[in-house]
This record gives C-alpha cells, structure tokens and sequence, in this order.
C-alpha cells in the first residue's frame, strides 16, 4: 500500500507549555510532504521527526493566528539557507501573502527559490490542490476568525495487473497502462481475455481530514463521511464547555461526535488547552461517544490504512 | 549575594538541529529578567527554564538575522495573551522596529501592552540601558550585517553597615544610607567614627558580556577586561577557520583568545554550526587556549560570582 501518515509536529495551542508545540503536521502521500499549520518551532520538529526537508512541497494554513502560521517566516528563511530551488506552495487565507511576503523578504534579502502564495476562499468548500493522486479541498469552519479545515483525499488508483499474467499472454508494456485502468486485452488471434482475469481490484481511496480551529459543527459530519482518519482539535474538556462556545473551539466529546456521525475510522484529538496537565480526561470524554480516538502526540506518525 | 545569573535558551545557529534551539538567553539580575536574542521557540525554552513572564523587562537583540530575533512574534503574542501590562522594552539595531511592529500589529489587533522600540546605533559602543543596580552596553562586533553585544555591568553597591554598630552608636535611620556610600557617622558630643568602624566593603560589582555573532575581534579583549563571565560565540572548529572567516564567525579557539586576552573569570562558548554532532571538538580547542571554558546547553543557568 502507497505511504499516507500523518505525522504530528506540534498539537498545544496558543499558549505555550513545556509539554506541547503550538499546532503543525506533516502528511506524507507517497514520499511527497505537505504541511498544515506551521507554528513556531515546526522546522525544529519537522527534523525531530526525521523528515527531509527537499520533500516539502506544499504548505496549508487553516488560519492567520500566531499560533498556526508564526513557524513559516523560519521554516522558508532554512529552507533558503539549505539552497532549496523548487517551489514552495503556500495556500492560506486572504490578507496572509501581505503580511509573510513582507517578512520573508525582509529576512532573505536573496532568495535561492520562489515562495507562491495562493489565497483561497474561506467561504466555500473548494479544492485547491490537486495532483496525480491527490485533492487537497478546504473545510470551512467556525472560528473567530476565516479558517478552514482540509481534506486530502486519494484519487482512485489503477487496478493491479498480474504478473503471471503479463507473461502468459506477453501483454506488450504499451498495454499495461490501459489494463490497468480497466480494458480487457485482444489476442493476435482475436480471442478477448477480460479484464478480471488480468487484474485485481485496486485499493480503495484513502482520505485524511483536519479540522482545527473550530466550534462543534455538527454539519461537518457530512462532509467527513466514511474518511479514513479525522483530525478534530479538542480544545477544552466538557467542564470547560462554555469557554469552548465562546473561544470557537471544540470539547473532546463534540470532537467525538463529529467522529461517530461522520463513521470516520479513527479520531486523533489534539489542540489542548494548556490548563490541562495532561490529556486524559479528554480521552476518556472522547472515548465515551467515539471509541477509535488517540491522542495526539509531539512526533507521533500515524498510518492511514 | 544579589542574583546575577545567566538562562540558556538556545546555543545552536541558523540551521535547525534536533540539539539545539537558536540563540536566546535570560539574564536574571536580582528577578529583573532581560533576554538577549529571541530566536524561533523562544518562549518555549522561557517555560522549560522555568522562568515567569512576568519578570521579563526588556529584550536585546544583537542584529536581524533570522534565528537571532524571529521568537520576538510569538513572545509578544503570548505576553498579550497573559495580558501583560507594562511596557516590554525592545532594544535591536536600525531598521528594526519598522518590520517587528508591523507584523506585531498583525497578529494582535488589540495589544494589552505596549511594546517599546528602542533602535541603537550599531556603530558606537554606548549604554542603552540604565537602572540602579545596571547598565547595559552595546558592544559593535564583526559581522556580515549590522550587529552588538552587550555588555551588562552591575554598579558599584553600597558598604554593607554593620547591625551592632547601629545598635551601639544608635545611628538614625535617616543616616544609614549615608553610611553605606561611605559616610563618617558624628555623636552628639562631637566625636567621629569612621566609615570603616561602622561597614564592611561592598560586593565588588560584577558584569557578563554576550559576543554574538562576530568574527574574531582581537581588539574586543581590551573592552571586557576584568569581565566575570563571558558568553562568546564558536560556530566552527580550527578545521573550518577559513569558514569561520568567510561566514563572519569565529572559532572555539579564536572564542578563548578574546577571553585569555581580556583575563576573563569564566567563558561559555555557544552558537555551534549544526555541521557537529557534538560539541566536544570545540570545547577541546577552547580549553586548549583558556582552561576556565564550558560549553553553553539548553536550559543551562550559570551564576555570575
């Protein structure tokens, strides 16, 4: 099965502890790497987690709070000192490309590659990457301020031919592609071999979701339907309920109710108030409604499967 | 003694390690604290020092390279968040205020406090700071850009007045703070004691200069005579001297000549090239030059005596 983790960087929030780094992840689809959320200190964790910097090709911030976004103005300014020359995508809201292009450039007097900013809509539900593989489209929340949430979902992939296959009928390689997306394959003497006989089923698309910063949305669960693995920020324990409404954050229980009416595989929970010492009456508040739930952890990598 | 002790926050230089954070340090003089760089992760090195925000007075910058000053943001974020109130004193070379304010104000539309910018001439040595008990000075060094050390010096204190002598010669109140600046006391019959009856000599006053980032400065000994601790910067090895030179740094070795030469008490040497994985080479040349030499780590507090 193709490499999708995610890898956790940093999962506290705004204020810092000696436990947690403000929030940043890493997904790996297929060896490439795109980054949510880069607060600051995500270059240091990002290395802690043994990833290559030449790898990161894209980075997506949910919103413009210090807490998710201060790590970019470092993390481009090493990226130039290591002499980088591809592009580096950064999809954020409107009114960021002013306020980091500034910087940056006031930081990097010479730049060794280009940094392309692409604002989208916080509005709408939109795709704004996409490759060979992969869509990349945003998840408006409900925060204080414009914030989306993404979800990055496979494309369907080919089907897997049999070598056994190949050899017996000598399917020539310019076939191989087309048998792969489904067409059966005429013999010489015009006898069709049907598709099935040459292929099995390709693995089912996988999807990754993450939702911070946001309030309860019980719509979300909609758009999260039958995702593999959820990220859903759980801010506050339900003691803290009211500050969770009016912060525009979640509790972990609302965070595992998103879960259970998405049917999503499995729930990571992070974003953690620094008032709590440790996270486990938000496992045990999440467990109770959604019973796949983990908590985050700084460098922990999670296998989508 | 009054505490006069200096907080390692980061020892490593512009290229992430998973060892090291970049340059920041806290100066605790009598639980007034005054940071000495901000490098990225800063105020998560501030809490793992254990350190209160509260206490935290002003800041130093020696110069606008990125992993010297980039924590400044996200400090200022977290202080505005604990709603901080009194005035936070930035003190940073020209230039300076025009990229931090903005960029301040971005994140913090409402701002609890204000933060005060002092821009100083990086050309000159001069006193930037003044209180009762110190004077902070700047320090111009060798660099690819605009740069200071600082030099923090305790003033000289006051004799220490002897408590029996209060009693026996029944000094007023309103006279003990003659006596301690060295002051005879006179009886009412006319008689004098001398000051040297009635006090004990003050604590000689003791001062820690930061050079960092320079190239080796021969002419810097001159200026930290007598210095009790000494934090100077070693990015390379004698191997890498030619690097040294080139990039604007200096070499352990070149670190414990100034020190040697200047007749320091003690000497840390810190802002390590991320090409070593450990550090012992450059303390092995340090110590070569100049016996009195440790090597700066994270989260280190080093008393001034």
């Amino acid at each position: 099965m193709e490499k999708f983790e995610v890898n956790i960087l940093g999962c506290g929030s705004a204020k810092p502890t000696t436990r947690h780094f403000p929030a940043s992840q890493v997904v790996n689809v297929r060896d490439k790497l795109f980054m949510i959320d880069c607060g600051e200190g995500a270059q240091i964790q990002f290395c802690k987690s043994h990833l290559k910097f030449n790898r990161l090709q894209s980075i997506f911030i949910s919103h413009l709070h210090a807490d998710h976004c201060l790590g970019l103005i470092g993390l481009v300014s090493t990226l130039n000192l290591l002499g980088r020359t591809a592009q580096l995508h950064v999809y954020l809201p409107k009114g960021g490309e002013e306020v980091f292009a500034s910087v940056i450039h006031f930081f990097n007097w010479e730049m060794t590659f280009e940094v392309v900013f692409h604002e989208y809509d916080d509005k709408v539900s939109e795709v704004i990457y996409e490759d060979r593989s992969l869509t990349v489209t945003t998840l408006p929340l409900d925060h204080k301020m414009p914030c989306c949430g993404f979800l990055f979902a496979e494309k369907p992939s080919p089907r897997h031919i049999l070598r056994e296959m190949i050899d017996a009928y000598e399917i020539p390689l310019s076939m191989i592609n087309c048998i792969k997306n489904g067409e059966d394959f005429v013999l010489a003497d015009g006898r069709v071999i049907p598709n099935e006989r040459l292929t099995t089923p390709s693995d089912p698309p996988r999807s990754y979701a993450y939702c911070s910063d946001t309030r309860y949305m019980p719509a979300l669960a909609e758009k999260l339907k039958g995702v593999n693995l959820l990220f859903h920020e759980a801010t506050f324990c339900e003691e803290d309920a009211q500050k969770a409404t009016s912060r525009y954050h979640s509790t972990a229980s609302q965070a595992a109710q998103v879960a259970r009416d998405a049917g999503v595989g499995k729930l990571i929970i992070g974003h953690y108030s620094s008032r709590y010492d440790d996270e486990s009456v938000l496992l045990r508040e999440a467990l109770a409604v959604f019973e796949h739930t983990v908590l985050a952890r700084e460098n922990m990598c999670v296998k989508i499967m």
